[in-house]
């Protein structure tokens, strides 16, 4: 067994009509004027944009606006949103949208008291306060409604890297499953692979964890079960609310107790979309994990047989990892990087990329050559 | 699907030697006198309290202590700690031991700024303020050192009442499953017992949620298996921090999320242990659980089926009642009143005792003469 702190102080309201609470949640907190952070405008069309401001004015809380946040968001919009921030006199951000919006004001939240926010991200500054975030999720997928992480891409630099702090926990995030019935089916089905790479991520470190494992597997379970469900009726609330719950468990501490974790396959992940932006990050962990699988799972055999058996019910790994894949294939997720259009030439420069800072992983510490030919496998 | 609110603030220190964080969290808060609230004295034979003790007077931290907590704990206790705390002038609350000694603790934080603690059991007086509490649990079994809730029997008037509030959730709950390894076995097995029926209590009254239903099935089996392991070694340490993991999950909200919740299980045996204090809770439970599915499973037939298949691989509702039994019959515990030594002529007066306030469940509404049924069966 291993020592863990959990915590998890974020208040989550979660369900129908739920978001036209927002304004009285943060009165609660005493914030009087907020740095609204959104996405391309879909918060226009689906209503949600209305019902929030709506409840700003009705508690008289002040806004200011800043639109376009992108997939795999980048550290310019975050310098512009700090500005605003700073300019505007915001005492608290309030993020409308999914893990990109989320993860942008997380960074804005943070990087409005730090002399250079990229340094926190490289791990030379250190966070030592942040304006209180309040979240409005209209995808389920990263689970950063419930956490203190957030992952920027540096342009510039071509680095997408992850960052944490205990400080930038939404204080209050409302999960309203009925609004995600009108996504478009892809990013459903890229939610339901990120938030189930998440679980996999925890799972894989695990041994002898079994009240983790047996959750992880059912969180897996419950994904697997709503994701088909919505694949036959997108407007199927119940299926919603199930994918939308276990995706917030599925990274907000539960699924992590008791267990190290691996991230490896995050980290290949984030090499590829930070030299391809235009891949969206479950698309590219659709890709990654299963040939992060193949080439790992002899160093964990105990734990890759019990999750082949207890999910996939099969005694072979490899059999198990193709019905991974042929899940993803059915949601229409590509499973090769050929899929996502990447040549094979760019693999070297890929995991020169991903593995720039160090060694990837717990399971296996992974040197470049390792994850060329993690790469090579996915191609 | 139902609305929700996830709210889980306490901060769980999970490990091998983290007792001794106790005082420098007690510090990071600012409190300076704690109240030790205390039980009959195993933690001065097991050495948490010379690690308390330690802790406290390493950083400075003056205390008093208010020992004999009593296994069902009782108002006349509560009130003996809030006269100490108001006369000590301490400015924290910190419980060293399980359910009973946390309760306690809890009445008491919220108690010093009542005017009668007993009419907030009643739903009279509300709990407007508390003092900070901190937890070191010595049994898993209740859930209470990762929740708002707290059951005490008012020896008076011969009720045993839950109450809850937002405002006693623990800022810290150390849990070091190495310390439980020197539990009596009846212990150990009440404990696994009450954390079951904790999920039961929120799982039968399920249909569509299946996220919560996947995890609560998880929660279960892991609890099962880590208590299979105890009774063949009781010093498992890995066994004994998945289920003290478990147990807490299954009362910190993550086993009720999407639930409505029963809960009727519970205050038939709240009215068997008023009557007669010598009854564990744990094992009261064990006789009244298996009962109570008995007379209302055909109220929710498709999730009890599920139940019956995805934890006992059974069809058949009552075999699966048979496998809980034997389960329960196997780790020592009672599943007959018979063998809590109660005469049948007693039911009239538990059903009455248990009705007192109004009709019990959701999964079906007990009356007095179907919690007379119940008791039948469990006779």
């Amino acid at each position: 067994m291993i020592n863990f702190t959990f915590y998890t102080p974020t208040r989550v309201l979660f369900g129908v009509g739920r978001i036209k609470e927002v304004g009285s949640e943060i009165k609660k907190s005493n914030v009087k004027k907020v740095l609204l952070v959104a996405g391309g405008g879909s918060i226009k069309k689906n209503g949600v944009y209305d019902t929030v401001i709506a409840s700003l004015q009705e508690q008289g809380i002040d806004w200011v606006e800043l639109w376009g946040v992108v997939p795999n968001p980048v550290l310019s919009k975050v310098m512009e949103g700090i500005s605003l921030a700073k300019e505007s006199g915001v005492d608290g951000v309030l993020a409308v949208g999914g893990g990109s919006v989320i993860d942008t004001a997380k960074a804005i939240a943070s990087g409005i008291y730090l002399d250079d926010v990229w340094a926190s991200f490289l791990g030379k500054e250190k966070i030592k306060q942040a304006l209180p975030l309040f979240v409005v999720l209209t995808i389920s997928a990263t689970g950063s409604e419930c956490n203190g992480n957030f992952v920027i891409t540096n342009e510039e630099t071509k680095q997408k890297l992850g960052n944490h702090s205990p400080l930038v926990y939404p204080k209050v995030s409302i999960i309203d499953p009925s609004v995600q019935r009108t996504l478009p089916w892809n990013q459903t089905a890229n939610g339901a692979c990120d938030a189930l790479s998440h679980i996999m991520e925890s799972y894989f470190s695990g041994g002898g964890n079994e009240t983790t494992l047996y959750v992880d597997e059912a969180l897996t379970k419950a994904i697997i079960d709503a994701t088909d469900k919505l694949m036959l009726n997108e407007d199927d609330l119940e299926a919603r609310a199930n994918l939308a719950w276990a995706a917030t468990l599925a990274l907000n501490g539960v699924s992590a107790a008791q267990l190290k974790g691996d991230w490896a396959s995050h980290d290949i992940e984030h090499a590829i979309s930070a030299l391809h932006p235009e891949v969206a990050h479950g698309a590219g962990l659709a890709v990654v994990f299963p040939a992060w699988i193949t080439h790992v799972w002899k160093e964990n055999e105990p734990t890759f047989r019990r999750w082949a058996r207890n999910v996939w019910d099969t005694d072979d790994v490899l059999t198990a990892v193709e019905r991974l894949k042929s899940t993803y294939k059915r949601w229409g997720l590509p499973i090769s990087l050929r899929e996502l259009n990447l040549e094979k030439s760019e693999i070297p420069a890929i995991a020169q990329n991903a593995t720039q800072l160090g060694k990837l992983g717990t399971v296996k510490e992974l040197a470049q050559e390792d994850v060329e030919k993690i790469l090579e496998i996915a191609y």
